[in-house]
């Protein structure tokens, strides 16, 4: 964010508003990865629970999912597309073979690294810009469907799989 | 919030910012609403993975916690205050008789009517103002600990819960 606001003021309170945002999926990233650290390949290769989606499943799902916000956003296209049919447009059964753990993990961690520079290069009233999923007419009447809130909803999406996967 | 904000000004993006956390708030809420409507009682009492916590377990907790929130936003004391040794400093099998479905339902609504009665209330900047658990000396340093720094942690805090209650 290129000027230095004066605090209380509105520019700053907006600045901090995203800023919050942004902190508040890093915290979320940071909380899979504390959990990842923990986990066996064996245990996250198991069901959360009985029948439900594997650990490994939900990791790709979650880098996938990450991956598409590079898109959304407007930096560029996905790093690891072929996620997609596995994690993201599949089933846990689709019978898709899948990436090693060690893979995985790195393309999670690949793609936040990626997300968190383009982020850090973002102006703040670019975050209220449109993302790439809704159209120009659709935008001007909610212009709440905004950059920001790919990133507010993509953090709780993250936390509802991080409470089943803390089941692991 | 008082005045009508001029398009794409300071403002207007700081009060957009804060409406879309509220959003993103009651969105969660209402996808509880929107599960619990689809749950039998005997659904609910039942555990959502094998030996982990009950659906009813679960409920009484988030609506504790949000019961909380009146208190964090400084809007007042707590409702049910009752809820806490049951749901939220005291496990599942605490041995404590649970209130019947009903009755957590009830809660669970009438502390999110009265919160977003609270909320809209609300002057923009307050939700830039510390918190009730934050200190003044800790606040001048850290801005972030502020009102709507509650409601992101929490909106997270029910996503990660929902995660588990997808499971009945």
């Amino acid at each position: 964010m290129s000027t230095l606001p004066v605090a209380f003021s509105d520019t700053f309170y907006k600045e901090l508003c995203i800023k919050m945002t942004i902190g508040a999926w890093e915290a979320q990233n940071k909380r899979l990865d504390t959990l990842l650290s923990k986990l066996s390949d064996e245990q996250l290769a198991r069901e959360v629970a009985p029948g439900r989606n594997s650990g490994v499943y939900l990791l790709g799902h979650l880098a996938a999912v990450n991956d598409g916000i590079i898109v959304l956003l407007g930096f560029g296209e996905k790093l690891f597309p072929w996620l997609d049919p596995i994690f993201l447009t599949g089933p846990d059964k689709s019978g898709l073979p899948k990436p090693a753990v060690a893979e995985l993990k790195k393309c999670w961690l690949d793609v936040n690294a990626a997300l968190s520079g383009h982020m850090a290069n973002m102006e703040a009233d670019q975050w209220f810009t449109r993302h790439t999923a809704v159209s120009e007419a659709d935008f001007e009447k909610e212009p709440h469907r905004n950059k920001l809130s790919i990133l507010i909803s993509r953090t709780s999406h993250q936390s509802y799989h991080l409470g089943q996967m803390a089941f692991l």
